[in-house]
Formats: C-alpha cells, structure tokens, sequence
C-alpha cells in the first residue's frame, strides 16, 4: 500500500463526517474527549499485564489493540484539522522543544519529569 | 518543510530515547499509559469551555493545546512501533470497519453508537 | 438502606478481590490505570452531547452512567486501601489547599487556572 | 477526625462552588471530563514505574498522589450529586451486578474480561 499523506486521509474523514452529517458534533471540545475515551480503550488491553506480557501480546489481542490506536490516530487527525494546526510541524517543534528539557547527558536512564532535575 | 514519512518520524523518536536510555520504560503498557495522560493534558485546553467557545481558542491556548495534541501523536508513532503495527495500513482497515458499522444513509445526523441502531 | 462506612464498603471490596485471587493484580499502578479506564467509560455516555444535554440524560443512560460512576469509585477505594490513604482526611485536606488557592473573591464566575492568575 | 457522611462532603463541595459562581460550568459533561483529566494526573505518578515499584512510592510522591486521588474522589462526589446518584446505593448495585458477572469459582486468579469466558 502507498502510503498517502496525513493531508490526505485527513480529507477522507472529513468526507465520511461529511456524508453522515456529524460535523455537527466535531467541534475541538468533543474531539479531545472522543481521543481520550479511544486512548482508554487502547490502554485497557494493558490493565492486567505486567511490563514483559504487554511486550508479548497473543496475536488476536494484538490486532484488537491495533485498531484502537487507529482510533487515537483517526480522532488525532480529525482534532488537528478542525484546530487549524499542521501535526507534522507542530510535532517536529515539540521534539525540538524535548530534546531541550531532555539533554541526553542529563537524563540518561532516569525516568524523571523535568521539574524534578 | 518537506513532510517527512511516519517512518521518518518514528525513527527520530527512536533514536531520541536510544541516546536517553529510555527504551526501557517504553513498554507498549507504559506507551499506552503516557498516551492517555497526554490526551487528559489536550482535554484540560477544553475542560470548562462550551462547544462553540472550544472552536475559537485564543492564539496562546490554540498553540499549547496543538502541542498537547503532538505529544499524542508522538506517544502513538512509538507505541505503533513497539507493537509492530504498521499505522497507515491499519487506520484505513479501521476506516473501512467503521464505514461498514456506520452506513451514511443509516446515521446521517445521528450521534448514536453502532450497537443502539 | 444504611450508609455503611467507606472502611466497610473497602473492606468488602478488599474480600472480593481475595476471594477471586486478584489481589495478585491490584497493584497501585493498575489500579490507577483501571480507574482512569473507568472515568473514561463514564465520559462517553456524555461525548457528543451538549452541555444543556448532558443534564438531562434519559432515564436508561442515566442509570448506565451511574453505573460507570460507581465503578471509578470502586476503584478509588480500593487503590486509597492499597495506598494506605485515608480518602476522607485526605479530602479534607485537599479541599483546604483549594479554598487557598481559589480565594472566592478573586476568582468569582471564572474558570481560569490558579496558575493564571 | 470523625468521619462525615458523604452527603456533608458533597454540600461542602456545592458551597465552595457556590460561593466561585461555578455551578455554572459544573454540567455533568464538563465534571466527567474534570474527573478523567484527574484520574490521569493520579496515573502520571505511576506512569514509568514497575508493579512493585508502584507499590513503595516514596513518601513525598505518595502523598501527592493521595492528593490526585482525593481529586478524583471530589469530581466523583460532585458529578453524582448534579446527576442526582446516590453513590453508596449505585455502589452495592453496581457490586452486586459484578458479583455475578465474576463468580469466584470460575474466575480464580484469571484477569479476563467476562466476555472472554
């Protein structure tokens, strides 16, 4: 399969809210709570396993836990479209701006958040 | 800016948390759980707005809140590469199961769940 | 119906688990992942309502998102007994270090963060 | 300290909102999305952590997350009091329900979803 540009599957789901006449409940507001539920959903498929099972998904499982984050990605796309903002940029900015929180010499091992260096 | 591939992307990340030592705290668990923080950190932009205050967020919000929604996006390249899922290909089967559960015609206007129809 | 004490109801919830072996799973990080699961599975009885909606659910909804609150609190109990937190003194606590941040006359009608101020 | 019932702590609540002018954004929707923001803030403290490690927090890092919990418990409190929920009441349904979707017989030391059974 072609890999097709954000740009692009972007304008797919606009076309499918389109059709069903749900742009209506797109607003910014329920997107981000539509991204957080599907990101819930995702994480459940990790509730009960320690760290080294969830390396180790069984097959069906793993495909399960696939398409919800397909769902994280899809409600992220839509969220960053209905905002105006450009995911790429915005995320190639965010890395910038964590490699400087982050300085590899600092941080190397250490899970801490960055206020506690 | 040239849009690089997801792949691209991903491989940044990876080398980011290669030099930091960090591939040891991104267990496909962890991932899904720092996904679903930074999704409630998207959120909290949107908390106490109502629908239409959340289209037009002012200039310094809109910019927190995309980088909020580009630490999702980040969380979601990783964790599609630990699991091995290939993250284009899967939206599109998504897209395709959701067209299926979701005929226009069926829904159109509707914010009901597939199972209630 | 009698309100029991929330020990009672704890240690109720605390014979459940150990009758079911699944104190094995009850670890304070799982704990907080399935109570954050359950929150968002409360959320989405509310997603693509407005606000105006989402007081006045059905009757059926209603009752299913009652259902959903009473599973967070499950699980906030259960995770404050393996914490060893007392929810009620804690509480207290927490409301007392609001009512500082949040002085009523400052913050009148406004939904702005503390930090905002 | 003596032990208040929950309808105290929850007219409490409704006073310190009250005196704020906030019972205007406390709609359910917008408290069931303060609610899961929460229970996320209570999760970062567990994000990278191991089971065990999860279960020894230092003190310092307990005592903020018993702070998270406490918020969690609040939100909790104050979306079934605006939903019109007796918790305690939902609480024993909701247990009784679990009870026989889980009987310990078959489910002993299996974290599987009932469904899967």
């Amino acid at each position: 399969m072609q890999e097709d540009s954000i740009a692009v599957i972007q304008a797919k789901l606009k076309a499918f809210a389109v059709e069903r006449d749900w742009e209506q409940f797109h607003s910014p507001k329920n997107l981000a709570m539509a991204l957080s539920i599907e990101a819930a959903e995702l994480m459940e498929h990790f509730m009960w396993l320690d760290l080294t099972q969830s390396e180790n998904l069984p097959e069906e499982k793993r495909r399960q836990a696939a398409h919800e984050l397909a769902d994280v990605f899809i409600y992220t796309l839509r969220l960053a479209e209905r905002m105006g903002v450009d995911l790429i940029q915005t995320t190639y900015e965010k890395m910038a701006i964590n490699a400087e929180k982050y300085p590899a010499d600092k941080v190397r091992g250490s899970a801490k958040k960055y206020t506690e260096y």
